[in-house]
Order: C-alpha cells, then structure tokens, then sequence
C-alpha cells in the first residue's frame, strides 16, 4: 500500500478551484504580467487568504528565463540630484513591470572597476542606465557590452549613441545672466568638482561671462562640507568687489549666504546669491533663494523610456532605434535671494 | 583542407599568454572573486587593455548558477533617511561582493503588491531588508516565503526575527525632554504620516510628556509641502502659549521657523524650535538648528551584515543566527535655535 501523503500547503490548484478560476489566471494574477478583471482578482486575493497559500517565486524564478530588470550604475550616489535621477527611473521601470537595480561606483578603483560591471552584467540586465558624474562611469559606459541596451544620462553631447541630458551648460548660463541683467559687474562662481564633460553649470558660467565680454576669472572649488562654503562666505564677506555669487548648487549657496551675514553682510542688499537645483528648502531659506530648477525625476523617467525602446526593438529582433540625444529643460525660478548692486 | 578560421576577437586565453598567467587567474582577475596579486593585477590590466578584450559577461552569466543580490524593499524612496538607508546598504553589499537592487512600494496598490513581491522573488536574490515606513512594507515582508534570508528596518520590536532600528522613540523623547528641561510648560509636535509601529518620534514625544506630567495634547500632522508647515508657523505665531516647538524632521523645523519670523516672533527667543535628522543644512541655516543626529547609514550597514549573517550560515548549511534586534543609537546636538523661555 503506499503511503498516505497529507499536503498541509496549499498549491496554486487549490487556489485556482476556490475562487473559481483557471490556474494560468491565479498565474496571470501572481506574474502581474497580464490583466486580470478587477471580479476575479478579488476572487483570486480571497481564496489566497483563506488558504494562507505562498506562492514558490523561487521555482517560478528558475523556470523564468528573463529576467526583467534595468540597473542603474551611478556615482556621487548620496547627491540630492541623484536619487531624485534614480527615483524616476525606477518609477518608470515598475510601470513596465521592470525589477530596478542600483549599483554604485562611489570610491571603487580603477581596477574594481571592471570586475564591478562584471557582476552587474553577469545578473543579466535587460538594458543598464550609466549616470555621467565622474570619469569612472564613463570608464564603466565603455565597458558594457555593445549588445547591451544602454543609455547614458549627463555626459558630453556625443559620448553615447543614445542619451538623455539636463541642461546643465544652459542653466548655468542663464543663472549668470540673470545676475549681469540686474546690473553686477562681474559674477563669481563656487562649485564643487563637476564631471569631464561639456556640459556642467561652470561651463555656462564661463558662456555668459564671455558673451557679455567680461573676464571668468574669480571661481572657488569647495568640498561638499557646508562649513568650507560658510568660511568662504566669510572671507568673500571683505572683499568689496564681490556683489553676486553663483553657487553650482543650493546648500553651497546657503552656506555662503550663512557666511557672508557672520560678517554682516545683508543677501541680497549687499550681495547677490544664486543657487542651483531648486531643492526643497530653497523656496523656506530666508531670502527665499533664487535658483534654477532641473526637474531630475523626468531626467530619469525619460532615460528610462528611451531605454526600454531598445530593449522592445532588441526582443521583437527590429533595428534598434536610431541614436537620439534628448535634453530636459529646466527653469530659472527668481525669488529674494538676488537684486541689483546698491550703486 | 578545413576553412581558415580568422578570430579577431580575442578570447580569455589570449589575456592570459600576453600577461603570463593562467587562465584562472585572468578568470579570478575579472569575477574580483579571490585576491589576486598587485603585481598579477598590473600584467592583466595591460594586456586586456592592449587587446581590446571584452569579457563575454552574458556568457558567464549562463554558466554562473548563484546571483550575489541582495534587495531593498521601500517606501518613501525619494525621502533624505530612505536614500541615507539604501547607500549604507549599497556599500556594505558592495564590500562583499554582491549587487544591490532597490524596489520602490510608492503608490502601489494592495492587489499590485503581490506581483511586486513576486517579481522581486523571481531575480532569485541572496536576501532581502524591507525597510518599513508605512503598513504597505509590512505586507511586504510577510510575502516574502520563510526559507529567504530577510532582515527589517524600522517597525516595531519584534515585527520580525532579523531586525535594525533607529533609536526612533528615544530620540523623541531626549528632544522633548531637551526643550522641557529649558523650562518650557509644553512642547507643541509638529509631524508627517508616521509608520505604524512602535517606536516613533512622535511616541517619543508623548512618552517625555506623560513622564513630565504634563498632557500631550498639541500635535500637529502636516504633509511634506513645506508651504503648508511655513503656513502653520505662521498661525502659531500669535497663540502666546506656543513657545516650544518639535518637528519632526529638519525641513519643517526650517519652515516652521520661516513662518513664525513672518509674523515678527524670534527664534529662540520667542520661541524654540527643534527639528531631527541632521540633515546637512541644518547647522548652516540660521539660527543653527538644535536636532537629533540619526546615523542612518550606518543603519542599513548594520542590515547588511545581519543579512550576510543570515546568508552565509545558509550557504555553510548552518543553524540560522539566534533571532536578533539591534538597535542604532543617535545623538541631540544643541545649537541655536532651541533656548529658556522669555520668563
């Protein structure tokens, strides 16, 4: 006689005979890979309660053989800007039903580098996103396969086939015109290390400094400790051919302004600061800040969006899609912080 | 006579003859698997770069049954703690060789979550930290099948065997007994959504009142628009009993001070005004704000090494580590913007 077996776990038939379904419907529903009508889901979530039932996602995993997933290889990871990027990014991939991988390049080597991108492609990505911020993800973009889908975010206009940018040189430009319209005789720039590309805010610094025909020639490179831009704020503070500061970004900026009152100077009566990136505190900073604003989530959704276009061309076995460089628009938002020079 | 075979690309072997090693070692080289000697490190570098060979990843990772992944479940992706959270995750993974994904809960829906989870399970990964800000993580963790090495961060005591917290419930207390222990009748908590477990700041905050003898009946829940707590502070500005304030996060604590300075109170002599996090601005923004430091990457740090624990006992086919919850300690830092009331 054979032995009796008492299943005690519930499998996917019992599931499916409960809620009056048909088994690749309950599979339908726990892949979330197609629709399924709103009446039988609840059928479908009830049953699943009642029978405590779990689904095996380890052996569905081994006879999956695609995994949909996109990975992100990113520095400077902890910057504001960047985990906005990411945010978006990872947003657009689940719409698709897209697993989302971070993988940073913050401190590693030049010789952990390609054993980092080994183990990332070794996951077997559909399409990897490289965000430009540094010369080492560039080095890591040259070392994904060519019949990877990839995208490069930021970057040189050129330094990949397909490539979504801020308009960083733009913006840079406009914060700094927007401080010679109001009359400053000259604009001093702070700004931390920016990537090796063509296209960073010091660049457009130098852009408006030139078309308005006036020397670039008073920057400051400052770590991201806000205590390194509050002392130069003080020492700027003594310098009375200093009437507008561009800082690359916001906490620089309010760092400075912090710097520029311990000595007594009034922002924006006696000196004018400009940030960058719009960041949540720059509207409560009291002045209100004036900045420019990249909206980095969209960044990300549309670095997504032109990814997964290879990706689909890739399965359907079409030509990928032609090369395409698309540049997100941001916005300068004037609010307290800037005004015209007092004589 | 056989056809002629031109390889241009060149393959593993050739690496190895051109730097003079073996085969494996090139192999250990390109996986970063086991050490392999600086001296070794330098013949391999040269001789891929001299070649132009790329490592068939792809290839490698067909052969390659084991995924060193582990995986981040969150809400509240976009918010500073989260992205402090995941980089502390990210490095210490990163140390250890394994790749990290992250998988946003934002905005999903109950019936979408399943899918989610299911997803997530079927890339196979080492291990999981669920990171729990809101009841929608909860649900998470309770799909993710028992034999998968999990670690939580946050919740409540005992919410699950592996456990990180941030001295959340401590933290609000030491600030509200800060600002009490300068004198103040009442402290009034200003607050998001919080998670729904245990060990909240706003737990904290009663705990320090009900120990004080005082009621704690003032608190206020506000979105992360900081327009709306800018708007609050304004309205607190003329009730004459509010002289102490705890917001529960550094960015309200600015715009609560904003809008009480619109309505001419002073800060701290007016009124105190502690925030919490320590978030970067906080010691410039003026008056330095008096807050509680959370160290919260070394929080997803410490998830990390419990889930290695976890991982590694399972691969040596160990007993699993004894049931652990561990907790991170913070600090207050007293600056400027909390003082003894005017009398």
């Amino acid at each position: 006689m054979p032995p009796t077996t008492t299943r005690n776990t519930p499998v996917i038939k019992d599931v499916a005979r409960l809620a009056g379904v048909s088994v690749p419907t309950v599979s339908r529903y726990l892949n979330g890979t197609a629709r399924v009508s709103d009446d039988k889901r609840e059928k479908i979530a009830q049953a699943i309660k009642l029978l405590g039932y779990q689904p095996s996602f380890v052996a569905r995993a081994l006879a999956n053989k695609v995994m949909d997933s996109v990975t992100m290889l990113t520095s400077l990871s902890t910057f504001w800007a960047t985990t906005q990027i990411n945010s978006g990014v990872e947003s657009a991939a689940r719409d698709k039903g897209f697993l989302f991988g971070v993988t940073s390049l913050d401190g590693i080597s030049d010789s952990e580098l390609e054993s980092t991108v080994g183990r990332v492609m070794s996951a077997n990505p559909a399409g990897v996103i490289v965000s430009e911020s540094d010369e080492i993800a560039i080095q890591a973009m040259r070392l994904i396969p060519k019949d990877v889908p990839m995208v490069l975010v930021g970057g040189s206009r050129g330094d990949a086939p397909y490539q979504v940018m801020p308009s960083e040189r733009a913006g840079g430009r406009c914060v700094t015109e927007h401080l010679l319209g109001l009359g400053h005789q000259n604009v001093v720039h702070v700004h931390r290390a920016e990537g090796p590309n063509n296209n960073t805010r010091t660049l457009g610094w130098r852009d408006a400094m030139a078309a308005a025909g006036l020397p670039a020639n008073r920057s400051y490179q400052i770590s991201e400790h806000l205590e390194d831009s509050r002392e130069l704020g003080r020492r700027l503070a003594h310098d009375p051919s200093v009437t507008a500061l561009f800082a690359g970004n916001d906490e620089t900026a309010i760092a400075l302004i912090r710097g520029l009152r311990d000595e007594g100077k009034r922002v924006p009566q006696d000196v004018s600061v400009a940030g960058y990136n719009d960041q949540l505190f720059s509207m409560i900073w009291e002045p209100a800040l004036t900045t420019y604003s990249q909206n980095f989530v969209e960044l990300g959704r549309a670095a997504f969006d032109m990814l997964y276009a290879q990706i689909e061309a890739k399965r359907a076995g079409q030509m990928a899609p032609e090369p395409q460089c698309r540049i997100i628009e941001g916005e300068l938002i004037v609010r307290e912080s800037t005004a015209a020079p007092r004589d």
